[in-house]
């Protein structure tokens, strides 16, 4: 009889009808166990991300994601607890010296993270690209770094929202990607069940980002601050742009380098300026408004944690980054302003270097990336290094050049460049 | 890459897109080869739903659907071929006499017909009652039994539009079935490929059908009379209502002995109209305008057709119906006119009593079934049998007979009764 009861449930849905809470978890938990095929799914992702899903539906899709597996418990922990999430960007290594920072301020951040896929990276595959790095700890040991460091970075447990992991999968491979009630439960499942107390949203905006336009972006914080607010998780969000890349570097160990530089109190503005607005934002959700990042990164109390952090999880915090053996500097053909460097453009020629992956279970290269030379607005003249092509052989610098071209234009007038934070909501 | 291709499939058309003939037969055919797996097809499916499809794009995906397998060549048979094909309804065994009758009339009729699903018989249940009766012919005895006959009654062969067999199954248990498009070009690419010269539809409308509303069935009649036109077979559709059963028998044998009451000249008024008209309507468009199928069913030629067409595939015409163990009478508790039998809820009686299936692989009973004592509009006296149920063993009549009641009703003035023939389009 199983097999009437999701035709009725994809029914509902797909006649714009509202999920009852006995659908939503019958469907959600019936799916975790295989008594509802993908096939059944997939056709009610699509009916969901078509017909919309009201708040109460959205709520309990959440709460029946959650239920599917088991929630963290951090009530041990001495320091407050908060982490940050962001929806996914060009260039975005923000969590690398963020977490390390807030942590250095007081609070602890117990950031679970996932791996790229398509052009956005992963925090992960950054991570990695550093000599003995490993993502995957126990529960314990995760717990048991965070009373410590009051920082970990990690890969997620496969019993945390297995139900979200299974369908993500699946909305992976069907269109079904874009679905702002399916985007906002995916994310605050997994940051509710990993048991933080207060959550900061970077929810981005532009090319580079799932979400297109402000309007869209706007919607889906609301709604994940919602979900957060409903289960006691503090929650606010930053609408961020992401039209250009964050920073200069787009790849894993690259974006390594410059998170770095960042903790050493330099760095490019846009990261500094980011890294300090979440950590702010972080800081307050975690009651310790008076905490001062901007000293934390000066001091190099954020640096230390960072350290400690990385070697916490067996890697070598000294070791220099790989170095790509294929090297290619793309010049201005004019002089001019840099006008546009496009983020989405960027993340697929990144991609194609070999920094990200097609599919789930290819490797990615440490080393490939894009670094830049020049931001949006920088004056340069003919002959200049724009930016670099980096990548472990040179046929996929010749598959990602025309790409990166097209991405980046030099004209003769200055470009407005928007500004990095766009809104706050919560 | 074909993932790729597929997300980008669905996402055309889950944006509102049309698609192109290149992405239709690439689909179709990847689905039919396994590569586009059925996730992917049933998320397209439901885009296809709640989005559409334009006329084109209803053609080329008809067309491909044809293209996955083989289409009979039916040249070498002298007499005009002629089909029809009724969306299903409930007691709609109008195919059982109308074949013969059409036969007897000088047209070769080649019935590929199907099995039931869901409230609604199919075709091939209902012969299979009759003991011997074989469903399955190689293409080989399929032809000679038309050239010989003039009439053919039989399962559709693996190879003919294997595509709309996959995809027929998927809709079926992810809530697509009711898409026009996916309706109208299932029906048709089977009919087309057949081979058959010309075609008549039986469109239904009501609560027995598909189609609720007389719009949607005007749609899908326009969509696949238009289908055959650009295949060069020549459609006709009617419009004819469901809203009651039709005749008085539900069922399997039920069904079989009232469609041999017909031939032998009687039967109920409703059965022998819709016989005649669809008779009339397949004799023209065959170019057979001067046929008499009123006469061809009071002289018992169509008769004779029926028995040589049984008996050629193993069955015995005059073997004698089986008989349920278990009949329960249903009598009315006033005086008044029977108002109203719903033909959606006598077909589920039906269905519950044994005569239809839930899954595919299920066997049906070849004697339960309801048979109607009376017809909508006969002035009935409190105590009067108002219906029969009979089933293989007690419970199911259990199971069945609120159902039946809740469709049947007794009222103390004489219902309208609509008429039979509600359009016509081609």
């Amino acid at each position: 009889m199983s097999g009437f009861a999701a035709v009725d449930v994809i029914r509902t849905k797909r006649d714009g009808g509202v999920l009852s809470d006995e659908q939503i978890d019958w469907v959600v938990d019936a799916y975790t166990r295989g008594v509802v095929a993908d096939e059944q799914m997939s056709a009610l992702a699509m009916a969901i991300l078509l017909r919309g899903m009201r708040p109460a539906e959205v709520a309990r899709w959440t709460a029946a994601m959650i239920a599917s597996g088991e929630r963290l418990d951090l009530s041990g922990i001495s320091r407050p607890t908060v982490d940050k999430h962001s929806t996914g960007g060009v260039g975005d290594k923000i969590t690398l010296p963020l977490t390390p920072l807030v942590a250095a301020c007081g609070a602890a951040v117990p950031q679970l993270s996932g791996r790229g896929l398509g052009h956005t990276g992963g925090t992960l595959d950054k991570l990695e690209s550093i000599p003995g790095w490993r993502a995957t700890l126990s529960n314990d040991e995760f717990v048991a770094q965070l009373a410590k460091l009051g920082a970990v970075i990690c890969a997620a447990g496969e019993r945390l929202a297995p139900a979200d992991r299974k369908l993500y999968a699946l909305r992976d491979v069907t269109g079904t990607v874009e679905a702002i009630p399916l985007i906002a439960s995916s994310i605050m499942s997994k940051k509710i069940a990993e048991g933080t107390g207060a959550l900061v949203l970077d929810v981005k905006v532009g090319s580079g980002a799932f979400m297109k336009s402000p309007e869209d972006a706007r919607e889906l914080a609301h709604t994940m601050v919602e979900l957060g607010g409903a289960h006691g998780v503090r929650t606010v969000a930053l609408l961020t742009d992401m039209s250009t890349p964050l920073g200069l570097a787009v790849g894993n160990a690259v974006e390594v380098t410059e998170s770095v530089e960042v903790l050493a109190g330099g760095g490019p503005a846009d990261i500094v300026e980011l890294t300090l607005a979440l950590a702010r934002e972080m800081l307050d959700a975690a009651g310790l408004p008076d905490a001062d990042p901007a000293r934390a990164l000066s001091d190099g109390r954020a640096m230390d944690v960072w350290r400690a952090m990385v070697a916490a999880q067996g890697g070598d915090p000294d070791a220099p980054a790989p170095v790509a053996p294929e090297v290619e500097i793309v010049r201005a053909d004019r002089d001019g302003y840099l006008a546009a460097v496009d983020a989405y453009g960027i993340g697929l020629a990144a991609w194609r270097l070999g920094a990200g992956r097609a599919r789930k279970e290819d490797p990615v290269s440490a080393a490939a990336g894009v670094v830049l030379r020049r931001r949006p607005g920088d004056r340069v003249r003919a002959g200049d290094a724009l930016y670099e092509l980096r990548a472990d052989d040179a046929g996929r610098i010749a598959a990602a050049r025309a790409t990166a071209e097209a991405a980046v234009s030099v004209s003769p007038d200055p470009p407005a460049v928007p500004p990095l934070v766009i809104g706050r909501i919560g």
